[in-house]
């Protein structure tokens, strides 16, 4: 039996922010959730406003495991990064059936400010 | 193969605040992902509580790009805009299947609150 | 031809707080929109942790139009409230389809903070 | 006839923090609502990154009634909790439909922050 998810979902407004304040560094997270026993291979595109899609970034997701994962952290096997400040939105696609959240912390002023939608699939 | 996506998208809480504070303006967006390789043209009709709808405001996503658009940045043939500080809907259609999620950033009050969700589809 | 949208919305997270800080007074609201020429009735019901639901609060969408309601105005036939700084849930019915989101603006500390999503329906 | 809602809900964004200032605690609650009669019970399955799921954790949610559950209240038939600090995700069954909301307050830095999303169903 196919464990409950997605195999195909997209988050259209990512951003990682320039700033910083306080202990609190401005961050955003994709969370997957696998409950299936075995590991779930994610293929990530990202898509930009004014240029080409950098493509081929991977994350392994273990069986009966979450992994939030930090977008800064993400990069393809050119070593390619997101840069930071620029508009994207994310394509992400699974062997295995997950789910995704995505979820931004942003404390470019002072204190903090915090958004979250499940992604769309 | 069509892309995946939706052609028709609801965003009924809309509001552009009026005040800000500090370096980040108080702003909302929509992020639409287009994941096709031609481009997607949208047709936009703006909701009121208390006149008639703002329609015919056009947008264009190129081809396997992303476009976050500042919702004040939204005008009609007649050059007519979305007023601040007045509560609103969006009904997006498109002639190819995109994804669209909805930002607020405000900074009325000192710091900055943030906003988000996928769309209605 | 129906507009799009559904008849039946469900909001779990409901909560009006009891403070505010600063200009910006601390609420939530239910964002309705009706994309049909007609009018939208709705009927509400308000659950709690620790009572019987307060049902029959009416309201009405006018048609091509969208509203969006303080939680703090909805009142039913006895003229009962929903009170402050009580966790409750809202089940929406509607004799057309329509769409809704929910959003909460907390000022009780300084600064405000937002949050929103679409409804389940 | 069944209520609506579902009976099989994901949230994989679960996040304790460790901070708070002021007077709000920093907490995340999952709000339920049953708008059946009749108690709704629910087990759940809290996913780790680097360890094995802890399962077992019960709630009842009584007929026509919302509760809005902290997150650090769950506890297994061990009485172990989710550790604060600690990412994780959330799989929760329920023996009748059900709709399931999760919120988090953040009030880490001065000032607090919100997010909300309805659960992946």
């Amino acid at each position: 039996m196919e464990s409950k998810g997605k195999k195909h979902w997209f988050i259209p407004d990512g951003y990682i922010p320039e700033q910083s304040s306080g202990e609190l560094e401005s961050h955003e997270a994709i969370c997957v959730l696998n409950c299936h026993p075995e590991p779930a291979h994610l293929s990530i595109t990202i898509y930009f406003e004014d240029r080409e899609p950098l493509d081929n970034v991977c994350e392994t997701i273990p069986g009966r495991r979450t992994k939030h994962i930090r977008t800064n952290s993400l990069n393809n096997s050119e070593n390619r990064h997101i840069p930071i400040g620029v508009p994207y939105a994310l394509e992400i696609t699974s062997d295995r059936p997950v789910i995704i959240q995505y979820s931004r912390l942003d404390s470019s002023q002072k204190a903090l400010a915090l958004m979250t939608t499940i992604g769309y699939a």
